[in-house]
């Protein structure tokens, strides 16, 4: 498996309105397990994003579908840049879904 | 929600074993909506847990479960130290599974 958690940075009073377009553009990926999207206590124009894959493959592949070109398409104008950016290799767990 | 994203550092050749540990330990969580456990390709000492619970209270009350309790003190000895720690509020995504 693969996994990813990365902090992106939005404009200030934009963060929901990127987190409406992630939760909304990236309903269905194939080989995604899991997609947790949060917002951040202490920073209130940060979103973070917590992945799970079924290959490195199937996440990039990800972002060539159309839904996900169109959400980063929408979401670009509002994101300010990226913050803590780890790969991992998830092993199992709770909520790793299909489909 | 409540969310956390954490790394744990464990003794040289200790890790899968505090892996298995805690995938064991966690299976069954009351209010546990995502419980994702993974190794790090840059560090092979480093385990990353990423949760996500329907509240703070849910989370704490978990670290008291007879379970939760064993599993601890089997890792504990195992464990060297933490590294990075985020806490997050969920907002919703793929994978957020009761029970």
């Amino acid at each position: 498996m693969y996994g990813l958690i990365g902090k992106m940075k939005t404009a200030a009073g934009e963060r929901d309105r990127v987190i409406a377009l992630l939760l909304d553009g990236t309903a269905a990926m194939p080989g995604c397990l899991s997609y947790v999207v949060a917002t951040d206590p202490a920073d209130p124009d940060a979103i973070w994003i917590t992945e799970a894959w079924e290959s490195a493959e199937l996440h990039r592949a990800s972002l060539a579908l159309p839904a996900v070109q169109a959400t980063i398409a929408q979401a670009r104008p509002m994101i300010t840049g990226f913050g803590e950016r780890f790969e991992t290799a998830p092993v199992g767990g709770h909520g790793l879904v299909t489909g």
